[in-house]
């Protein structure tokens, strides 16, 4: 049995898991990293301890943790690397009972950094191909033989908040409706900077072109569009892992299918405990 | 005499202008619509007013004040238009003595609509060629036989403003550092949507590829030359008369350097008054 924990600048998750990675209970809080100051760390680990029953077990954490603003700072394991190869360099928090994953750098152009999508590569179980982890700071992924060989970053899900609560682009609306989503699909396809295609969806929106409801769902389009036909001209073509919230997979998956390009979702929370528990069993921290 | 006022959505600048457009006193506050209910536009106008002496002059006025959620909603006048055909469709607000310049507007795509830039471009001595009007949303104008006939907007200076108040991207520094913004704009060649490329100065930030400092400036290097960048691609060839602040135009005269484009920088304040002046005679406002 492992406490595993997958703790983001926004929020965390806490799962005891079986040997195979099943979550038997679990929580999650609003307690991201960027929210708490260091001394903050223990005391909220000996809490979601205590909620999950958890306070004898070994626990493994990924994410914003082993960053700068985290918990402790954890070197980067550089590219080429196997998800799994994070094993052998796991940090150990003095006194704390955890160990924190390290994330993955390409430390070439293009640069990337990654925390946390590694323990949720190490879930899959995909030698070779492409993965996408949407999100935040989407990730486009290529593995061959079994290693991560490159990455790159979208900040797609951070604009996306970016426009919809600061600017004047969108108004409230639904982010999934389909004529919408599919309006800011087709708008991702013209080559023009992100700074004059989202303000022509405010501008059509102004003028009738585009129905006033629809302007978050093609805020949304266009910068999954714009991520998704880009990441599409990089790397091996073929079939892409989608990784992730289903609900945003299932946005990914539209977005590919008018590439013409198949994709099989995979849960991104449950990839994340699968993986953690075989990161912890190869470093034979957790016996099943 | 009159009073002219460039009431925008953060800021208004009001002057008592001369015959030929020069400002005799002027003001700036930040009383701009977006901050103002209905009801407190007469009482504002009366403070400008008071503090300018102009209680007896006609006054008027550009920009976001004749829009929806300003003073008076004034329709656009449709493209192809001149600038100065705007003086035939001013809206007189009642018992204020004061007329509202309507904006102009592209309505077949790509759409676009502009409020307060049509008075700075009645203010500049040109029938041919392309104007950029840089600022929160960017404008880049195309100009034959005197006449407006496209032009596009680009939400610049508003995404600049979203990623450095409200991102991680970039940290405090100095947005005019000259190696920073031109690494910027060396960024905006590569075809990557701004999702990647603005994440990748973050990336390479925290990887030590880019000066710490230079963050910020880069950011304003890369929006600026992404949007230089498409802006050379759409219109004619040929120099470009750059309209606005001059600290902001000297930025995209490096960008246009950077391509090889001749430019000629106009004071955009100094073309509002021009314009208003000439768009207040062509109505038969003011005299003299």
């Amino acid at each position: 049995m492992l406490l595993a924990i997958d703790w983001g600048n926004s929020n965390l998750r806490a799962a005891v898991l079986d040997g195979e990675g099943r979550p038997l209970r679990r929580l999650a809080r609003p307690d991201g990293c960027s929210s708490l100051a260091p001394a903050d760390f223990a005391p909220r680990l000996a809490s979601i301890r205590a909620e999950l029953g958890a306070e004898a077990l070994p626990a493994l954490a990924c994410g914003a943790v082993g960053a700068r603003e985290g918990w402790a700072e954890v070197p980067y394991v550089p590219l080429p690397a196997a998800p799994l190869d994070v094993a052998a360099r796991l940090h150990a928090v003095p006194g704390a009972g955890l160990h924190i994953v390290p994330g993955l750098a390409a430390t070439t152009p293009p640069r990337a950094v990654m925390r946390g999508e590694e323990s949720q590569l190490a879930g899959l179980d995909l030698a070779e191909g492409r993965v996408c982890l949407p999100g935040t700071h989407s990730k486009w992924v290529t593995l061959e033989g079994g290693r991560v060989t490159g990455f790159r970053s979208y900040q797609t899900g951070e604009m996306f908040a970016l426009v919809t609560r600061h600017s004047r682009i969108a108004a409230p609306g639904d982010a999934d409706d389909p004529a919408g989503f599919d309006a800011g699909l087709a708008r991702a396809d013209a080559p023009l900077p992100l700074t004059a295609s989202l303000f022509a969806i405010r501008t059509d929106r102004l003028l009738g072109a585009l129905p006033e409801g629809q302007g978050i769902a093609a805020v949304a389009g266009l910068l999954i569009g714009a991520e998704v036909g880009h990441a599409l001209t990089e790397g091996a073509p073929g079939p892409v892992t989608l990784c992730g919230d289903p609900a945003m997979t299932r946005r990914y998956a539209r977005a590919l299918a008018r590439h013409g390009v198949p994709c099989r979702e995979v849960d991104g929370e449950a990839a994340a405990w699968r993986g953690l528990a075989r990161i912890a069993r190869a470093a034979e921290l957790a016996h099943g």
